[in-house]
């Protein structure tokens, strides 16, 4: 904000409203899922929507404190991936006025969240993502702002060990290849997207922990302690 | 937004006020700039900060409408490489209250903006980037937003074609090449850097013109029509 264009806070003109909306993504069944609820108030009642609410300046400290609280509510997840996605903003995305919405993502696990279809009476639900958007039409720009979230999960995947986050704590090679694979709607060459990996680094092996498999047994990893999001130096 | 966790429009809890602030970046004397404004007014009277200020809700159709009005105000471009880098928000960062700033970057030719440093009574000037910081202290979390903006650029710069808003229209390649240097800091290798350009295919030779240069002609390239932002597959 600069002094020389900054109207004062006493003008008429009124603030826009702020929320945080979520793009909350697990994998479901081996397929990139995400969380929606069904509204059941105007505008959009009955429409599916991302889960989302205003900041509450009175007891937010920032905003991506209101996006964890947000999440927090709506899946008793805490301390998941959730990364700031771009803010959307415009006088006609909901009839109530001029609103701001700051769009996060958040990777976890599904089977920390513990929701199932319709055991909600607020109607929480995942849902498959297939080219880039969900079956149901939903509410507000909300299948602009899930586009562009899936988009940048899709960019970090190719060259970030981000997809880790939807694991369980413990996993095998061949489940985080999968995981790749499905985000990216591709196969992998498995000896190539090995060599990747353990020269990105982020995870090790458990030390006599391995998983009963098919052939022969599969060693069990986990990411490495204190590993923040590893970039890779090129795409896979 | 969610019905479930949705305030009615009536609660006591007053929204935020939503600025956008904007990191001005050119090069001026073949090093980076980015343009910052002196505060007039309290807060923060007599610092620095980056050119910005509240949406205005009954003239913005869009928050990218209220980042171009405040570009326009403060350098007369109108066109110029504009990109939304994060918003920042809490209930510390402004005294006057709880406020989101969404921040944006704007890439411009110094040479179209016509400022000089001391030449507006607003005081207006361009000042050089150094480590990814500015000399003067800067009002609110500026010097955070601004930091921020660098380490996009910089992040850009290293996959796409980018950089070229930085130049006039007409540019040669040996002037291409010294604002990717200018901006990673790093010196590169011109064959390698001319093959990736080829690569990359975003810009075009001006058939028939040439510029005078110590040895041999050099010749002068344009932005190819229509050609939105490039990403090259590796890093250069």
């Amino acid at each position: 904000m600069a002094g020389a264009s900054m109207l004062p806070l006493t003008t008429e003109i009124s603030p826009p409203n702020v929320t945080v909306d979520l793009s909350i993504f697990a994998l479901v069944e081996q397929a990139l899922h995400v969380l929606l609820m069904k509204r059941t108030t105007d505008p959009f009642a009955d429409r599916w929507a991302l889960p989302g609410g205003y900041i509450h300046t009175n007891e937010d400290p920032d905003v991506d404190a209101a996006a964890r609280r947000v999440l927090k509510d709506k899946t008793a997840v805490e301390t998941p991936y959730l990364e700031q996605v771009q803010s959307f903003g415009d006088r006609a995305r909901d009839p109530r006025g001029w609103t701001v919405s700051i769009a996060y993502m958040a990777l976890i696990s599904a089977a920390d969240a513990g929701l199932q279809c319709g055991s909600n009476a607020a109607e929480v639900c995942w849902w498959p993502i297939e080219d880039d958007c969900v079956a149901p039409p939903l509410a507000f720009d909300h299948s602009v702002i899930l586009a562009t979230s899936i988009r940048r999960l899709r960019n970090k995947v190719e060259y970030s060990s981000l997809p880790v986050h939807l694991l369980p704590e413990r996993f095998t090679l061949p489940d985080l290849q999968a995981i790749y694979e499905r985000i990216l709607g591709r196969r992998m060459d498995k000896s190539a997207f090995r060599k990747r990996i353990a020269e990105a680094d982020f995870v090790e092996a458990v030390p006599g922990e391995k998983r009963a498999a098919s052939n022969r047994p599969a060693q069990i990893y986990r990411l490495k302690p204190g590993s923040a999001t590893i970039f890779f130096d090129r795409t896979l």
